[in-house]
């Protein structure tokens, strides 16, 4: 049987992404709620190493609902790779008392957070937080919703100078091995073509695609692509290489870097966090252990996080179809 | 065997709400790309049998996916309702050749839709839209998202100024029959209590709880109200019971009234209408009929209009729990 | 000759608006630019008389320029209006050291700092803080220009719904006493028709300009009404009269609120707040006191706080007559 | 004596700025206002010299307002830089009756109208549009306000991420001769430092501020960069520059580009557009010519054309003392 839940350490680990915050109060409270005590561990695991924690009530989680970024901070750390360095962590833990952890981050958080679990036995619960949406066992990560939104805001501006000048835009948006912004913020955006890392659209068909655009009467055209995209040149040599191919285009390129990863979240990563968190608390209090919290079918439910950090998230290929009639 | 479809008529009626408009593009866009002949109706069934129709093609939807309401316009017809007005109806789609119809709107105008079928055996499509999300057997309207956000943006908004004050705010949300909005917008915007049609939560357990929330130290507070409330009482009346019993608190009301229908549509709500749209018009040219096509676990589906039209849209009562541990 | 200040108080009181945590900032930084010490004052005057005070270093307002509301609280305060509350507060500001005042508020907290300091001639500076822009001596209050683009985006959004249906709106915004909101932002959100407390339209006048407005040919029409409106009636009383004399329309009302008074500050807020704050501080260093510091002519300037109590905040009224140009 | 104006063409030029649309709203209105007929021509000198007109009533600029981009598009004309060109945009106007020109757009935009003037004694009006605020005589260019709240609210998204990584970001701005997005934004956004072209900070001082910054606690630093910045280097060099010379600093670039040019105008330039509108016709009206109308000290002013051409719009260099002062 597995001993009582006393007092749960959370943390926040990798990129962030909006309803991080969202997601520490949901862990929070459901700890208040339920009269186990809550220590928030700054800076991932690298705090975890340093004993940089913090007591957490429900009032001290007021107001930070809708606050991107973390409030807990995020960090990357080579120490907890070693033996050495999670030896260091538990010994943290143990002084104050923390007996399980929740994890909000990527597939690398999970995968330090299992060997964690299978070194010391130390019961751990992963809450997927990322904008890019490439985890297994969910179909909403943290803060993808609200990345959608940003993009498909930037999109919308871009093409109101777009439309005033018969422009073609170039607008790469994050993803380095998932199209999911790509794909859906492009289809959102109204985009012509979308270029993502499990769809090799192919420089040809790119061109072709271009110049029929132009032949069927639009006067102007927006590109999303994923910085991950396999089409062997960056976003800048893409320009380049369309405008030595279709000189009757003025290519505009815009690349929304990191701020797809802030701003308030949207109700719908809220509302996802909230749940995720209540699940994992109280997961742990029923004495599991070593699992992904995630969304599948519009209900929580649990993912052994080997399974998570293993499986692929693929995207939903009836998508590109949906892309290719839209942009007719 | 069903005949060919050889041109498209689409439609928004009711309440309009963000991703109309995508969702006509859709229509005319996925009508191009199967060279089928499409044609907007104006203000709903009034127009249909005025004989207010517009032929579409794919470029006279360009740059409508970002834009709130609906360039069809909407309406409600009285007139519909008599088999006089639907025969007049019939009339004028047959004098231009439309011989299917796409229904974007709620409830009501699934049931003009359904006795038009059952009437004339004229193939028809539904489309959800409306912000309430209280249609069976989807689970997103067009819109709803949208909506969510709005309501969230708001109460961000007040809860700026209900900090600074320590005071109590009475914000009422759209939701005649059904408590999505004010459930999931509440738990969004961090409410302390969230009251809807569903469940009555009783004035006395009102009271109690806003004295509990005083009692554990919170500053502030942010009531969320259905319009639909069962509680007895509109939101100025509620504000005078509270103000009479728990005469420490001093209460603003808030009325968000019709803004939760505008705005420009959400990233989700533009990917669903156009996958819905999409799907409708090739579930019409399949010689299918009499269904909505909506969204259940993540997949489009098709559920029989009459069924869509008789079933209940439950909450999901998970939500009550979580955020009554996110008040604590 | 005025002694050197070495410790200035800071507080925020009245209503709060957007742009006042910008001005704490900007109070606080230039404190420390000049090596002057710096304390934050709770909840306005009624914190200075309970000694409710924190002291605050350039870090301690890091990450807040953005954030709608006011850190350091808003209350208003009945003690501070007898000479014994002021003198309680006088003994608490000299306990800790505070030797110079700034004041961020509307009139009723200059007339308090006013009098604070004919009694005890302790130096202060006001700076305004107000959405509401009815305060003499400056072209723009603090949270104004902010409050203004909440109002319009509200509007924009009720306006996609009022074309898609053929409404009629009546828009409730906020000014008590003062119209600028609603001419400014009716101007902006393209409004058929703006009721103010200083230009009285009369009914009559109302009535002809809405039968004007449709048998011109608009289909739908947006009425933006201050508060503080002198029609003699409120918004829904309104609403009644006109739907008797004008049975053609069906109007809805919306009350915007207090979510007119959050959000995070515009650019111009933002700027705003940090030159008047640098202006307070470094006029109280130069031994100037009893000022409000305010933007005319787009520099900052000083008016005596007399003058900026007693004066009056005009509108201009060159936009009454772009109003009605613009609604042809 | 001038001859009375029957007939004013109006047309966008240049690079489009928020708050084109409302401009061209407020001079077709208040032609229709005062009876005298309008035409929009399209794509802006180019679309005169072919003689691709629109006839404008006060209906046909409905719903615009709140539109980014331009509704008559813009486009540079390398032949209306040729006397034929002029010749044939002359013969065109006076085809079909346009006795008077209002042109919308920038200082490239304002000399073609000059010397259309000089040429052919039409009587031209400017209205200044373009976000970079870069045009002498007005305090404010059309979309030069809702570009800098564009600005401010990616760096709020980008301060997010910032914080939660203790990084340092590179935010490159438009304004390719004026600092005036940079100053303002950078002020607004809380950026440690802002580099514009008017004010060399140069490479050393940069380092030294960078190195106090991280001395003085701060944890992230954002700094602001106009794309004109005469620092020698474009943003990617100063970005290895810095890394190589400060190796504790992880530096991301973030290029906001044309999304900076789109977007729902804000309500300053909404109505600063429907006020330039009509003082631009109703001067006509009044026999004026060759003047650019604009906003200096809070009033609709004149500016003789070549004056507004080859004056020298300048930055406030008090706003450069309030950016060191906030960086402490």
């Amino acid at each position: 049987m597995s001993k009582t839940i006393k007092k749960v350490g959370v943390l926040t680990s990798g990129g962030d992404s909006p309803g991080m915050n969202a997601a520490i109060r949901s862990v929070v409270r459901t700890c208040a709620y339920h009269n186990i005590e809550c220590v928030g561990i700054y800076r991932g695991y690298q705090g975890m190493i340093e004993g940089d924690f913090i007591e957490m009530g429900a009032r001290s989680v007021h107001n930070i609902i809708n606050k991107g970024g973390t409030i807990l901070k995020s960090a990357r750390s080579k120490e907890f790779r070693t033996p050495e360095g999670r030896k260091k962590a538990f010994d943290e833990l143990t002084k104050v008392g923390v007996d399980a952890l929740v994890i909000i981050g990527g597939d690398g958080s999970f995968t330090g957070a299992e060997i964690f679990n299978q070194e010391y036995g130390f019961p751990v619960m992963g809450i997927p937080g990322t904008i890019d949406n490439d985890i297994y066992g969910t179909s909403h990560t943290l803060g993808y919703d609200t990345a959608l939104n940003t993009v498909v805001e930037c999109i919308d501006k871009i093409r109101d100078t777009a439309s005033s000048h018969n422009r073609l835009f170039f607008v790469e948006v994050m993803g380095r091995d998932a199209g999911h912004i790509a794909l859906n913020a492009g289809i959102g955006g109204g985009a012509e073509e979308i270029l993502i890392p499990e769809a090799e659209l192919g420089l040809e068909r790119l061109l072709e695609s271009l110049q029929k655009s132009k032949a069927t009467g639009k006067s102007s055209s927006i590109v999303v692509i994923a910085e991950g995209d396999k089409i062997g040149k960056n976003v800048f040599e893409l320009k380049d290489f369309v405008e030595a191919n279709l000189p009757e285009y003025d290519i505009r390129v815009s690349v929304l870097g990191h701020m797809q990863r802030g701003g308030a979240p949207s109700c719908y990563d809220r509302v996802l966090a909230s749940r995720l968190g209540v699940k994992a608390v109280e997961s742990l209090i029923e004495g599991k252990s070593n699992f992904m919290v995630g969304m599948l079918n519009d209900e929580v439910t649990l993912t052994p996080l080997l399974q998570a950090i293993k499986g692929e998230s693929v995207i939903d290929r009836e998508l590109l179809r949906v892309s290719e009639i839209m942009s007719i």
